[in-house]
C-alpha cells in the first residue's frame, strides 16, 4: 500500500489494498504448495476428462498475475504469454512463481487507491475496472487450483489444506 | 450498500460493498448453472478420487452463505448445518439457492461499511475479520465449483463458461 494513500485515506474500506494483496498472496502460497504436492512427472502429464495438465494452468496463472498487475500499475499494455519452454522441471516453474511473488509485491505498492476503480483493457482483450481484473485473477487461480485438487486426490495424494495459506 | 454509508463516504474504495456483493452473486449465478449442468442422478452420486459428490459441496455452500452473512449483519451466532434432507431433487436445492440469493441481498444492505473490518467468531469456530470471512465464502465456492468442473468434464459434459456470470 503506498504511503500517500494510507495517510490521506484513514476512512473505512471493505478491504484495504494491503489486505487484498495479502489475500491474493495467501492464495498464491497455497497454489505453490499444490504445485509442490504433484509428482514431477504427473505435474506435466496427468489429466482428467480431457482437461489440461496442471502445468498448463500454472503457465496461464503466471502469464496473468505479474503482467496483469504490471499493466494496472504502469498503464502500459502487456502481452499474454501462456506457453513457454519450462524444460519439464517443476523447480523452474517454482522459481518463476517466487519471482512473480516479489514483483507483484513491488508493483502493488505503486498502485494508488484511486486506480482500483479505473478501467483497463487488460492484455488488449478484456475491458473492465482494475478491481474486477484483480478479483478475476484470484478467482481464476482458485478455480484451476480446485481442479488440481481433484487431480491430486485421484492420484491418491492428499492435497494441502485449503485454508492453510 | 446502505444509504448512510454511501452518502457519508464518497471516497475511493478498492471495491465498494455493492461491487463486492455483485461479485459474489456473479459467482453464485455461475455455481447455480453448474448445479443445473449436472444430470439429476450424478449430482447426488458422482465422485472422483474419493471426494464428495457435488450435492455435499452445495449443501456446504448453502450452510455457509446466508447464515454466514446473517451472522455478520446481525452479530448473532449462527449454527453450521451442512447436512439436511433434500429428497435427491436438484430442484429442491435450486430453490434453496434462489431463496439464499434474495436473503443475502437483503442482509447485505444492513451491513455498514465499518462492519467489514470488525471481527466475528464465525459459527463459533472461525475467528477473523468480516471481510476475511466473506472472501473465504467466495474462495470456498470457487474451489468446490472448480472441482465440479472436473466432475462434469469427466462425465463428458461441457461446463458453463467460467467467465459468464
Amino acid at each position: 500500500m503506498n504511503t500517500t494513500t494510507s495517510t490521506t485515506n484513514p476512512i473505512a474500506q471493505t478491504i484495504s489494498p494491503a489486505e487484498l494483496l495479502e489475500h491474493w498472496q495467501g492464495h498464491r502460497r497455497l497454489t505453490r504448495k499444490v504445485i509442490e504436492a504433484f509428482p514431477e512427472e504427473e505435474f506435466f502429464t496427468y489429466t482428467l476428462g480431457g482437461m489440461r495438465p496442471f502445468v498448463e494452468m500454472v503457465m496461464e496463472l503466471l502469464a496473468i498475475a505479474e503482467p496483469g498487475i504490471r499493466e494496472i500499475a504502469t498503464g502500459k499494455r502487456e502481452v499474454l504469454v501462456e506457453h513457454f519452454d519450462h524444460g519439464n522441471k517443476k523447480a523452474y516453474l517454482l522459481k518463476l512463481w517466487d519471482k512473480a511473488t516479489e514483483n507483484i509485491n513491488e508493483l502493488w505498492s505503486e498502485i494508488p487507491l484511486s486506480r482500483f476503480s479505473e478501467t483497463t483493457n487488460a492484455f488488449g482483450q478484456y475491458e473492465g475496472t482494475n478491481i474486477s481484473h484483480i478479483m478475476y485473477f484470484i478467482d481464476n487461480e482458485s478455480h484451476h487450483r480446485g481442479q488440481a485438487y481433484v487431480y491430486l486426490r485421484s492420484l491418491g495424494i492428499e492435497p494441502p489444506l485449503f485454508y492453510d495459506r
